[in-house]
């Protein structure tokens, strides 16, 4: 059983880049903290390495296991407490036929990301298109909000707009959520493959984008108000999973 | 206009104790952050005096603004970044006659209750009722979340055990989200008076609590995974906001 206890080791040096997202997109690999993540993780075939506490080294498989000091597992975590498990993971593609799909344009907030991955999983929209602007599904936050939803999916980052086309043409109907010129959700008639876009927490959805879609649907309330994109879009995925 | 530039300044020292639960309760006062949170505490009346670096003093009513150092504001504030402008407001009460009740058991996150309260109001669900371990409302995390829907709520505090005894009395359907022994939410009726009851993140509602409910329903999934509970309660809201 391999030991690390010095956060000078080259490895250490190393994986602590992954904190950072360029670095983390160079190298195609990831940190996941908790025990139930690194599960998660290791159910997908996606662990590389997992460094823990001695007294944690039971709860995993042996031989990807290293033990690891308190200083070194605080290096390589994005907490402020003490860590006591984490395990390097990588990139893996994981490509799925699925008819109903996400397009996120250019979500800035990690939490909600992994909030909206963690219920479309719970819905079986198995697909998920980020913008090239949207931000980093790696990021410690967003896969602590994911609950593991991450490893599940296929996610993929590209220009939406081409997206957009080549999905019209793969006959989706491909359906914008805007307040404005836009039909209640009610009346929006369910088709056998159907993508959704959602948008920017302050902007929505890019005008460009809405003028590629087939429609433009929004949720009626009972005041003009704001909904969290993450709301939104589970009330959207729920009336809309397939059943 | 008055001025105040120093940390050392006894009503700022006074003002930096609200940062902490215990004092907010005992001040019946709170922290308010954002240009936008401030307008709406000023709309809701609830703002006691407003805190500003002397080139926003000219966004704000006269009458209460203090212009304020860079170091008092940071001193006074939940952010690592530089805050421009602070309300110290007053907790009003704000009753509402409401057919649709929210009962929170134990939400820990301030995020996923500020979401909450968020959806809350787009769907007309005008009065909450935490329990007594709910996280503090008056949280500047959870304030952040409700984007100003607090200030137009009838939030209470208090044992739900009693309040669901008296909800049922007063011709509410009480209802429990919970996975076991519970109907899919597509099978339950809307009645005229309907209260639900939503739990923590971990654990759920209280088992006490159900027992009380009059019926348990669930979110149908297209596998069993969870759902976050801000999610969950606004699919329900949603499904049963009022006509």
């Amino acid at each position: 059983m391999a030991e690390i206890n010095s956060i000078h080791n080259s490895r250490v040096k190393e994986w602590s880049k992954l904190l950072i997202k360029k670095y983390r997109d160079q190298a195609k690999k990831f940190i996941v903290e908790e025990e139930h993540l690194i599960q998660e993780a290791q159910k997908a075939h996606c662990v590389d390495t997992i460094l823990c506490l001695e007294e944690k080294k039971a709860l995993f498989e042996n031989d990807v296991v290293i033990t690891a000091s308190q200083e070194v597992l605080n290096k390589l975590s994005s907490h402020v407490s003490n860590c006591t498990c984490l395990a390097i993971c990588n990139k893996k593609e994981n490509k799925k036929e699925s008819n109903r799909i996400l397009l996120l344009d250019n979500i800035q907030d990690p939490g909600n990301l992994g909030t909206i991955l963690r219920t479309a999983v719970s819905f079986n929209f198995q697909r998920i298109i980020l913008s090239l602007d949207c931000c980093d599904v790696y990021n410690e936050k967003c896969i602590r909000s994911t609950q593991g939803a991450l490893f599940l999916l296929d996610i993929r980052r590209c220009d939406l707009s081409n997206e957009i086309l080549t999905l019209k043409k793969e006959g989706y109907t491909v359906v914008a959520t805007a307040l404005k010129n836009s039909q209640p959700l009610q009346h929006l008639e369910a088709t056998e493959k159907m993508a959704f876009i959602f948008g920017n927490e302050g902007q929505g959805v890019k005008k460009e984008l809405i003028d590629l879609a087939d429609k433009c649907c929004k949720i009626e309330m009972h005041s003009f108000e704001s909904l969290n994109v993450a709301v939104a879009s589970a009330i959207i995925m729920y009336e809309f999973m397939e059943k």
